[in-house]
């Protein structure tokens, strides 16, 4: 019985078109009938009853998985996924969307320290070469699970004892305004993807080569001042990115 | 000669923190300072100015190739990349973008087709199951360098004998609104990341397992009508994504 689906799958494949292709668009849209925690049809219950490979079924599984849409937990079988995380176009802190969800938001702050600003991180920041920044390594969890591991450079001179400051579970915009009364306005943000390497894996407790956004934020205060130059790796199998498009004055 | 840089390599790595990372920061400011095209030092320069391993330097080239901040050249070294296409928020064209560029937008069709939509298909144009849509298959270029893939779904009774047209080389939206009048208004976008597959590297041009946004995208006329439904993957060595950011309301 555990392995009998709440919807009747859909029937089987077209011909002329690649297998895999269709295979993927009909789990997208059986999934999408579906709901988080539901257990899919094993991949052997599926190779039979669309007669493909067994290896086709578990390349397409893993490409959902990897996407997000599925979570496959080992020896129990291949469930639904809890909707991913959406990036909206509103500057928010990470700790503020994870209440606006209900969730607790964490840091594990792996590095806090005062270092001269070299050239790259200089330019992002707008002062001079060797200018002290504070620099802050944080992975940031959502109940407990890590999302995302963020790092952050800001002028030392702005933000005085701020790499001494204890920032577990705490939002970093909230201590910004209530310490030094600097509010954050807005924000550049430059996104593109990567694959992750085996250290920053095991720190967001995922796998090597899992895809990630990594997002450069520029966010500066009411009067243009850079606050901060963050790189921060999003698991893109929990973040999406939601992008707003309106037509221009181009014709 | 061919291996002298034009600028000085930086000093040598501080005590303390990981080499591979102290190597990639100062790569990127180094490069920052470079023009496209400019050669980079070899692997074995690096290797021997930062005094690591070969390996260590070979990997964080290749992290700088994946990002599409250098591109290397079988037998001829690492040199700096052009900068990458940057997406805005603006709702253009994929052609209007290339030109805008002062390059020559291309498309090579690989599938225009009338087929029932699905369930998942008809969720998003906003039609029921089955209604015929056309399904068109493009890879869409830059001066005929393969830059997305983008497989398009539109309602078919809106945009009779779409399915037959030339799309090689022109702007859909432009014959949309040539053709039937039809003016894309908005658009909202979805922008997961994900590794291509070894069929859509090829495609692509690139290797499998290279990291890709997948965007999915919903385009309306200025009467909120879906347009069409459309996944791109676009390479992300090759393209960012550019999101700029406001506070709302919120505290």
């Amino acid at each position: 019985m555990s392995e009998a689906p709440k919807a009747a799958l859909p029937p089987g494949l077209a011909h002329g078109r690649p297998k895999g292709e269709q295979l993927q668009e009909i789990l997208e849209a059986y999934i999408a009938s579906l709901s988080p925690g539901d257990l899919l049809p094993s991949e052997r219950a599926l190779s039979n009853h669309y007669g493909v490979a067994r290896m086709t079924v578990r390349q397409e599984i893993e490409r959902l998985a990897a996407k997000g849409i599925v979570s496959r937990m080992h020896g129990r079988g291949t469930f639904v996924a809890e909707p991913k995380f959406v990036q909206s176009a509103r500057l928010t802190s990470f700790s503020e969307d994870m209440r606006a969800r209900g969730m607790t938001p964490g840091s594990s702050v792996l590095e806090r320290s005062m270092l001269p600003a070299n050239e790259f991180v200089a330019s992002h920041l707008e002062v001079d070469t060797d200018t002290p920044v504070v620099k802050i390594d944080r992975v940031r969890s959502a109940d407990g699970e890590p999302m995302a591991f963020e790092r952050a450079y800001l002028p030392s001179a702005r933000f005085p004892g701020l790499e001494t400051e204890d920032l577990a579970g705490g939002s970093l915009y909230e201590l910004l305004r209530e310490r030094w009364g600097v509010v954050v306005e807005s924000a550049d943000q430059i996104v593109t993807g990567v694959a992750l390497s085996a250290d920053e894996a095991e720190l967001l407790g995922t796998t090597e080569h899992q895809p990630a956004f990594l997002i450069q934020r520029t966010t500066r205060d009411a009067g243009g001042l850079v606050i901060e130059y963050v790189r921060s790796l999003y698991r893109t199998d929990r973040y999406d990115i939601q992008i707003p498009l309106k037509r221009g004055d181009r014709p």
